[in-house]
C-alpha cells in the first residue's frame, strides 16, 4: 500500500546513479535485487560512453534500448542510401526495405527542398496608440537585428542568420497582443538554441514601458521549410497482376485521406512511422518534426493528408510535402555516439539532404501502407511479426516456436489465442 | 564516390547480424573496424536479451540509446508516483521533476479520464442507390458484430468490445464515397491489432458485388478517448515574489496559445515533450500519440492550445485535456524489459490510470515551460545544461569543465564561442 505522503525525496537529482537506482527499488520496486541487476545490466560496458549518455538528460538510471535497424537500396536522387532507421514498431522497417527496392528499379525517390525559413517570436502587451508603435518599430528594426551581431555572426558567416522582423497585429484575437515575427536562416542546424538567444536579446532591446514582452520562444510551426520526396512509374507496372485496378485503388485510398480526417490522421501516422524513425536515428527532436508535421496537415482549416497521388496519361506519380526542420550539425547529432554512425552511413550529409532523405522514407513508408491496406490488408504482415513477438514473450523453445508459427499459419492471431494454444502445446508435453 | 547504381543488395534481411554490419561497414564506412566494434559495444551482454531487442524490429543492427530517467515527487490523485522518462531532450526530465516537487506541496495533480473510445473504419465505395444501401446496412448491422465474436471473445470476457457501428455517407466529399464507423473499447490494450482484426473480418462480411472496400483500418484520431489533468492554488501562492503579477503572465501565455498557431504549435510541442517520454517508458506508440494530439488540437478548424488556465476568485486553475489511446496489456509494454520494469515502478497501472498519469506529465512540462518562458527565459536553463554537452563532445577534462562553466556563467553560449574559448584554454596551457 503507497500512502498519499510517503515516496517523496528531497534533492534526488542530487543523488548518484546508484542511489537513485536504490530509493528507487526501495521505495517501488518491493527491493527486488532483480531490477536492481536488470537496470544495471542494460548500461554500456565502457564507464566513459555511460558517463556520455547519463549527461543527455537528467536523473537517468539506465538506457532505453530501441531497436537500431538498416534499410538498404534507398536510391534518392539517384544516389543509393542505407538509411538508419530507429523504432520499436515491427514491420516499419521491413516495409521501408521493401519499397525501397521497389522504386530502386523505377526510378527511385525524387527528392528536393522547396524552403528552409525557421520562425521565432516575441510576444507582448501594448495597449497605446497603434501608430506610435509601427513608428517605434521602424525606427527599432535595424537595431533589433544588431543587437544580435555577436550571437549571429557564426551562422552569418555560414550564410544564415536572421532574415526578416515582421511586426504583427494580433489584438483583434486577444486584447492588446502584438508580436515580433522573426524569420530565420539556420543552414545545417536545427537552430532551436540559436534562434532562442537571438530572440530573447531582441525582446530586451525592443521592451519599454509601454511595451510588455510576455515570452520569447522559437514556433515549431515551420510551413516554409518543407521538404518534398516524390516516385512515379507507369501505372502497368504497379503491380503484378490488375495494376491498373490496384492504382486506381491506391489513388482512392489517397483521396479519402484528403477528404476524411479520421482517415487522414492515421495515413499521417504512416508516415511519420518512417520520418521519426530516422529523425531518431540521426539525433534529431522528433516532437518538432511530429508537431510542425500534423500543424502542417491542419492548416488549411481542415485537418488531411500530407501526400497526394494521381494517374494521368498512364503515370501513377506519388508525393508527399512535409515541414523538417531538422539539424546535421549541433544538438545531439554528432554527440550521440549512434547518431553520429548514422549520419556516417547518410554519407554525412547537410541538412537540406537529409531533409530529402528523411521525406522519402516518409513517403516510403505511406506506400507501403496503403499498398497492404487496398490488396492483402494491413493485419497479415503486421500479426506474423507479432505472433513472433508474442512466443518470444512466453520463452518458447525453438520447437514449440515452429509448431505455433505453423499453427497460425491462417488463422486469426491473438495474445489470448496464442497463450491458449501455447499452454496445450505444454500441457501436452 | 558513389555511383548511382553500387551498394544496392539483395536480401539484406537474409544476413545475419554481423554480416549486415560487415556489409554495411564495407560499403558506407569504408570498412573502418572502429565502427564495427562500436556498433558491437552497444549490444546487450546478455545473448537472449540482445535477442528478444533484436526481434522488435527488423535488420536490426545494434541499440540506440535514449536516457531513462525518474522524475519523482508527482502526486496524482493523492497518489505519489516516481515517473519513468524516456528522452533525449535535456532539461525535460529536470523541469518534470521541479514542477511534480512544486505541485506536491500545493494538493498535486487532479486527473481524471473523460473517455475511452477508440475508432475503426471501413472504407469503401458504392454508386447505387442510397437508400438500398441503408437498409442492407441495417439488416447486416447485427451480423457485422456476430462475425467478429471469436476475435472479440476475450475483450468482451474483459468488458471491452465493438459498442456502436455506424455507416456514414461521404459522397459530397468524395464521389461514391461511405464508410462503416465503428466504435471499440479496449480496455487496458491500445488495441490496434484487435481493432484491425475485427475491422477486416467486419469488411469481408459487409462486401457485395455493389460495395467496393478501399481498405479497412484502426483511426488514430481519438477524439472521445481523453484524460484531463489540472492544477489549481490560490493565485499568490504561484510565485515567491510578485506572484499575481507572474501569475496572469502566465495566463496570458496560455491565451495567447489558444489564438495563434504558431505559438500554439511550439505550446503543445512542449506538453509531447512530457507525453512521448512516458509513452516511450511504457512501451506505447508515441506516433499513435502525437497524431491525436495534434490533429485534437485543430479540432475546431484552428490549430490551438491543448491547454487552458484561468483566475477566477483568486484562484489560479490550469488544465490539460489531450486524447490518449494507450495500453497497459499487449504490444511492447511487457515485452520489453525496461517498459515493464516502467509499468512496475508506477505500481502496474491499469490504462486508464496511465492515462492520467501521462496527461500530468504532459501538464508539468507545459507550466515548467510557461513558467521559465515568462520569467527568466527558457535560454538560461536550456542553455547551462546544452553548455555542459557541449563542453562533454569536446572530451575536456575535469579542470578545463569546470574553468569553461565558469566562464560562460553569464555569457550568451553557442557551440561555436565554447569552441573557440576551449581552444584558447588548451592553446595557453
Amino acid at each position: 500500500m503507497r500512502s498519499s505522503i510517503s515516496n517523496t525525496i528531497h534533492s534526488f537529482s542530487k543523488l548518484t546513479k546508484e542511489q537513485k537506482i536504490e530509493w528507487l527499488v526501495a521505495n517501488y520496486l518491493e527491493n527486488k535485487k532483480d531490477t536492481t541487476n536488470l537496470l544495471k545490466s542494460y548500461w554500456h560496458t565502457d564507464l566513459s560512453k555511460q558517463e556520455l549518455h547519463d549527461g543527455f538528460s537528467e536523473n537517468s538510471i539506465s538506457n532505453f534500448y530501441l531497436p537500431f535497424g538498416i534499410a538498404p537500396n534507398f536510391v534518392v536522387n539517384k544516389k543509393t542510401y542505407a538509411i538508419p532507421m530507429v523504432t520499436e514498431e515491427s514491420s516499419v522497417v521491413a516495409s521501408a526495405s521493401k519499397t525501397a527496392k521497389f522504386w530502386s528499379s523505377r526510378g527511385g525517390f525524387k527528392a528536393s527542398v522547396l524552403s528552409t525559413q525557421k520562425i521565432g517570436q516575441v510576444h507582448f502587451m501594448y495597449n497605446g496608440k497603434h501608430e506610435d508603435l509601427v513608428q517605434y518599430f521602424i525606427s527599432k528594426k535595424e537595431e533589433l537585428i544588431r543587437c544580435t551581431d555577436d550571437i549571429t555572426k557564426n551562422m552569418r558567416s555560414r550564410g544564415g542568420g536572421i532574415t526578416e522582423i515582421e511586426l504583427i497585429d494580433n489584438t483583434k484575437k486577444l486584447e492588446n497582443y502584438f508580436q515580433l515575427h522573426v524569420s530565420f536562416e539556420t543552414v545545417d542546424s536545427m537552430g532551436a538554441n540559436f534562434i532562442n538567444s537571438c530572440l530573447e536579446q531582441i525582446a530586451k532591446t525592443f521592451a519599454s514601458s509601454d511595451i510588455k514582452i510576455v515570452m520569447s520562444i522559437l514556433s515549431n510551426h515551420v510551413p516554409n521549410c518543407i521538404a518534398r520526396a516524390e516516385v512515379c512509374c507507369r501505372a502497368e507496372d504497379l503491380y503484378k497482376e490488375n495494376s491498373i485496378f490496384y492504382a486506381e485503388k491506391f489513388i482512392q485510398a489517397v483521396k479519402i485521406a484528403q477528404v476524411n480526417t479520421y482517415r487522414a490522421v492515421t495515413h499521417n501516422k504512416g508516415i511519420m512511422n518512417g520520418v521519426d524513425a530516422v529523425v531518431i536515428a540521426t539525433g534529431n527532436d522528433f516532437r518538432s518534426v511530429e508537431a510542425s508535421a500534423h500543424a502542417y496537415a491542419s492548416k488549411d482549416g481542415c485537418y488531411k493528408s500530407l501526400s497526394d497521388a494521381t494517374i494521368e496519361h498512364g503515370v501513377f506519380k506519388f508525393w508527399l510535402e512535409i515541414p523538417l526542420a531538422i539539424g546535421t550539425v549541433g544538438g545531439l547529432t554528432s554527440l550521440h555516439p549512434l547518431s553520429k554512425i548514422s549520419l556516417d552511413i547518410l554519407g554525412n550529409p547537410n541538412a537540406k539532404e537529409l531533409m530529402q532523405i528523411i521525406a522519402a522514407a516518409g513517403l516510403a513508408q505511406n506506400f507501403a501502407a496503403i499498398r497492404a491496406l487496398t490488396t492483402t490488408g494491413i493485419q497479415k504482415g503486421h500479426m506474423k511479426l507479432h505472433l513472433s513477438n508474442i512466443i518470444k514473450s512466453f520463452g518458447a523453445n525453438s520447437d514449440h516456436e515452429k509448431m505455433l508459427t505453423k499453427y497460425f499459419e491462417n488463422k486469426t492471431i491473438s495474445h489470448s489465442e496464442v497463450a491458449k494454444v501455447y499452454e496445450e502445446l505444454l500441457n501436452n508435453n
